[in-house]
């Protein structure tokens, strides 16, 4: 392998291919990167078995050649070098790189002992925008299930419908839904890992559109000169479609920031001893908010709009407010149907996103 | 104790106080603030029994009142709070506090048995600018000794001489002076605790002056309507001046850029099996840097100033790299004698601070 690289357009084609680089992995040959240098283009690949990517970039090739380089020392590497041009040479496993008045030798590894890369298979192409997709990811994933013992619970539930797409994650807790209005003219469902959600919105500019393959074991997402594949899990997803009622006893509406702060002051006195403990109290134009632990107590109250019934419900804070920050419109809708029935938030005007928490059922 | 008080004002001073207060203290009143409304005025009070503060701020005092409430509760009550005036009235040790609508009752402790602060005494009193403060702190704590067995070496050095002070850190393995132009009139030197400056620069701004009393224990820093207090260490400390020449055999400019990057690209080789060794090569007119482990080697050149000797020395690059980071000047000197003896860097046109590293002795 002899090639000439721009130095800049490496290291950032390095950052996107390290997002499939595991911290901890037992097999050496996965901390490396597999370097490809063909027809004037150098094509980077990494994996972690759940993650890969493949990027390429422009470079000239003066001679053909594929190894595979440690991820962190070349990344360092090439990062903290200084001048436009890079020059690698490759020879007997040693990699031989210039720059400016730096000059690196490398052992590498040969590239056929790194793993294939899985197949795209064209079963199912839809387009997203990244947009939407960061939006999805920001949405659902921070509410995936942590429990590994339960592994389809720590991915999102991609619901392919004719007309539209739910994406959805829930813990046992609360659940999140981000639906996506699209003419798929099909109906299938897949779980995608979030990990792999997180680490793709990573890599990706807001202003570009992203294809979707789907097959039967894989996800692949691909954008200008880079391909991005998940693994999926397998296994049967919640059937969330029965929590979600049209009709509640209370529909009313709060300011966003008022809410979200009300509650957030009501949790500092229940965050240790009392598990985030707070008791809501919604009455016919406001709603207070309790909450007491040895050293004290608190009592918030939060202005809404006018409604008929009243209701007492208590919840884990914790779990109301990681669905209300990520919310964007100034007004929210509260959804209360009885103090054992899940609260249902969304956002005023935009029915595309729905967050429902359970409460907390008092003894007595 | 019943008071009006402003929220952003009482916000801002409990974060002075806070820096006094130990995450890990094992004395439950420790964790606590000491709140004294007197006089139209609030006094803040808080100790670890290295450091203490003492701040003071503007209040409506309505019924004058002593208490001690926990510092972490009541700064994130008080940070969460929105509207611009808080109400507190203490009561049977239960401090009500009102804001907008919200209201929390916390339990208090009683003031009297919170520890007395040091007492300030007037044996030494100086003035430094907060701007020089914290060019001293920057330039010297991160060269002090980790290790509490030998405590004196944790703190900064303050060698007061009639018409300058030296601040000095070290390690054993580097050593940092840093000199303030300054008629004292006096001769005399303390040891103060490199976590307390730290903390101290913490809650200054640049453009105030700090005033310094110095007595047999304590030092004391007086700014605004604050008051920082520190124990100081006691013991010997190093005889530093001994290693201070001003005849050196190599005194060459580099680039104070090029120079730190090249070392920096040098150490990603030696970081982990080869506890950052890099080996120099010093020549008439530039320096060869190398290193290697068992993956590689890289080679590095910086251009210096023409200079006749020439010299082979090895270093920790790690000690190197944290005294050049902190340098401002854009070419530094660097000032070698033989492969055993420390280089010494400087500022190029400023000999105000002088960092000195002794060199690796390498075997054969």
């Amino acid at each position: 392998m002899l090639i000439k690289v721009n130095r800049k357009e490496l290291t950032k084609h390095i950052s996107i291919v390290q997002k499939a680089i595991s911290q901890r992995t037992t097999m050496q040959i996965l901390e490396g990167i597999k370097i490809t240098a063909k027809d004037n283009t150098l094509i980077l690949a990494a994996t972690d078995t759940e993650i890969s990517i493949k990027t390429k970039l422009n470079a000239i090739v003066e001679r053909e050649g594929e190894i595979v380089i440690n991820s962190r020392l070349f990344g360092d590497i090439v990062r903290k070098l200084e001048n436009d041009i890079i020059n690698i040479n490759v020879e007997n496993y040693t990699m031989n790189l210039k720059c400016g008045d730096s000059i690196f030798n490398i052992s590498t590894q040969k590239a056929d002992e790194y793993p294939d890369l899985p197949k795209v298979e064209d079963d199912i192409k839809l387009d997203i925008s990244a947009k939407d997709l960061k939006n999805i990811v920001k949405k659902t994933t921070f509410a995936v299930s942590n429990d590994e013992s339960r592994i389809v619970f720590t991915g999102v539930f991609m619901d392919i419908k004719k007309n539209f797409i739910n994406f959805v994650a829930l813990d046992g807790f609360r659940l999140a839904i981000q639906k996506l209005e699209k003419e798929t003219g099909i109906e299938n469902s897949i779980i995608i890992p979030s990990r792999s959600l997180n680490e793709f919105v990573k890599i990706i500019d807001n202003d570009i559109d992203v294809t979707l393959n789907i097959s039967k074991n894989n996800i692949v997402f691909k954008f200008d000169n880079t391909i991005f594949y998940s693994t999926l899990l397998s296994g049967e997803f919640f059937s969330y479609s029965a929590l979600l009622r049209d009709e509640h006893k209370i529909s009313t509406i709060v300011s966003k920031r008022e809410f979200q702060f009300a509650v957030e002051r009501a949790s500092l006195l229940a965050r240790e001893d009392r598990a985030n403990l707070i008791k809501l109290n919604v009455l016919e134009n406001h709603i207070n908010i309790k909450s007491n632990s040895e050293i004290g107590d608190v009592f918030e109250k939060v202005k809404t709009s006018e409604h008929e019934e009243i209701l007492d419900i208590a919840f884990n804070s914790r779990y109301i407010l990681d669905g209300v920050k990520i919310l964007e419109s100034e007004d929210i809708v509260l959804n209360f149907t009885d103090s054992v029935n899940p609260l249902i938030i969304t956002e005023k005007g935009d029915d595309s996103y729905i967050y429902l928490v359970l409460p907390v059922r008092l003894a007595g």
